[in-house]
């Protein structure tokens, strides 16, 4: 077919951090922290983590630890500059010399975007885009509490730029932290609804890795692990907050995140931040309105990775690509209508005449690059409008 | 079943060093040791790469960097102490900054002890044992040139004790380098025997890594991918040496070490050491000779982990396990029939009294901590004299 595009790597390269996961392990952050060289640790994180009690417990470790902290919790959903901007502040006034942080993606984001401007200066605009950090950030633990962003061991920070009302991408080997820490204990207090989202952002994770140009053998295994989780525990996890459920959840965020860290994302993500950025939308809900209307998109181009999708989605195929297509969109539908995710962009309060405008920022965000399939901004705004 | 071992290990770890793979990208070593602030860099690799034009290659690639650099390839087959000990008094003599190791696992193991004693001092046997490393080792760049070892990401580094005529395993975070670049094309130069014996190895990784009791699901996707890969190209990787093939088992060989260097390995490798250390032996000959019998006796402790085997190993089961079992024993017995390995430990010019010692050695060695079935010195001689 014509459409069909062909890898465009032939190399690979792969990095990940330090991962260390299970339950209890919380109580580690301290030793952590204490092995990075710390001796005051500037600990970010938000308000409903302290009143769950995990800032507590992280708070405990570090002290069990011998080391002092500063804590910072002026962080929001889709964390905005100004928050980043008074959090370096603030670490540069405590004169700490290592950064925790524990949360979702917002807290997680947020905290690489403190430590870029802790050691970088300036203000978090000036980093935008591929490569753009001079100097070495402090080091870094981050301890996800979700089920969704890979934050903590991607090569990513994603701030709102609340004068542009856009979402900014820093890419940079630098912002990985030193240390992922998952203690999947933590998803026992996450609230229902963010269960499902966040595991949305997860899948989206794994079905953009696994089908990106830039896809290797080490992520795709990565890739596929997450989405046989996924497709595995997200119904029981989102209706029956079981253990076992919100671990295998947790454990998918993070094989998705090793996978899209290397291999990078596509149509989903390029959509999904301009909204986010306008709309200060939850970045779950946003991939599970276009996750679908993106595949529909981008099948053409995929056909020859429709078997061992739709097996990383539970089913067996003899290698047919049409049947595979269609146990994969079966699949993603059902394991949508499990999240429990809005299935709109009206939904979500999109106004139907912002389209064009996030149809023509999408065309510029880095995460188009990695598209299995080429798309204009004509191409986005179909996409945005089937799935308004 | 009494004799079934639970997974002892409810956390995991995960750590690899940033990894870089593509035919052709030999020619980035001096970029990456440019990176990694080197001004002069100490190559470390051995006579058959320099013949096979490979050393010119990376020599090339450290000028083009505007690198200095020294040369040593005083490095045999398992590298035994005095290389390494002289190895780093060069290292110190010429001011180097930065180590390359270009070879199979001999030479990149003794380019890690170099890094070792280069900035700790002291004899290599001093650092035996798990963590005895305290100072931070030079920067490290692996290039592996075989189809097994997976020293470019592993976490050890095993030296031959010529004194004591045994194998010393150094294990440390710090042994693992900073960088794994796998060049496919230096496969094509590799001796027809040592494709299958080294692809062997890799084998061997992935299977006691797949069983071990510290196997978690970040090393779990790695083994199988390596088992699926090996299964694949082995037997015409051996016959026709076609670069796809051989490609694969590059590729084999990276996964099978991300795998191992995390969950350990078992009782192969904790024979393996011994035989290898007293009879200076292929080590991948050695495990093929052993590979089958470990097998059949760790049988009966894994049996709920053998449909995913068999499945990596290209089969497809319903999930009876014996059926499962049985598939499995199968397909290694047609790969290590295709890796042209031997398959008897007399073949290797053991003798048979030797055996006892051999069996005693092994069960002090590290490695048997992670078998999936205990065994005391009466088990392990009962595997070595049926592999006799």
């Amino acid at each position: 077919m014509m459409i069909k595009q062909q890898n465009a790597f032939s190399h690979c390269k792969f990095e990940v951090p330090e991962i260390i996961f299970g339950r209890g392990l919380l109580s580690q952050v301290g030793s952590c922290a204490r092995r990075l060289g710390g001796k005051k640790i500037f600990l970010v994180s938000d308000q409903g983590l302290f009143k769950a009690g995990w800032v507590d417990q992280v708070m405990q470790s570090l002290l069990d630890s011998g080391l002092r902290f500063a804590y910072y919790d002026q962080v929001t959903p889709n964390p905005k500059d100004w928050e980043v901007e008074q959090g370096a502040k603030e670490y540069i006034r405590h004169e700490a010399d290592v950064i925790v942080g524990l949360g979702g993606g917002s807290a997680m984001d947020a905290a690489k975007g403190i430590a870029i401007l802790a050691s970088n200066g300036g203000r978090i605009r000036d980093f935008e885009g591929s490569n753009n950090i001079n100097r070495p950030l402090p080091p870094l633990v981050l301890c996800p509490t979700t089920c969704g962003t890979g934050s903590d061991v991607s090569q990513f920070a994603v701030i709102n730029d609340t004068q542009r009302r856009c979402k900014l991408t820093i890419m940079s080997r630098c912002v990985a932290p030193d240390i992922s820490l998952t203690d999947p204990n933590t998803l026992q207090t996450l609230p229902g609804e963010y269960i499902g989202t966040t595991a949305t952002d997860a899948l989206s994770h794994a079905m953009e890795a696994f089908l990106s140009v830039a896809a290797s053998s080490l992520t795709d295994v990565n890739a596929i692990r997450a989405l046989r989780l996924i497709s595995k525990s997200m119904e029981k996890a989102v209706k029956e907050h079981s253990p076992e459920d919100l671990e295998n959840l947790a454990r998918a965020s993070l094989h998705a995140g090793m996978a899209f860290s290397n291999s990078l994302l596509g149509i989903v993500h390029a959509l999904a931040h301009p909204i986010g950025g306008l709309y200060d939308a939850n970045h779950g809900s946003v991939n599970a309105v276009l996750l679908q209307e993106v595949l529909s998109y981008d099948l053409p181009a995929v056909e020859d990775k429709l078997p061992e999708l739709a097996f990383g989605m539970g089913y067996r195929t003899g290698g047919d690509t049409t049947s595979a297509a269609e146990m994969v969109q079966e699949s993603l539908n059902r394991l949508l209508d499990a999240s429990g995710a809005p299935r709109s962009l009206r939904s979500l309060g999109v106004a139907e005449e912002d389209l064009p405008a996030l149809a023509k920022q999408a065309k510029q965000d880095i995460c188009i690059l990695t598209s299995p399939r080429q798309a204009e901004e004509d191409d986005l705004l179909a996409i945005l409008k089937r799935a308004y």
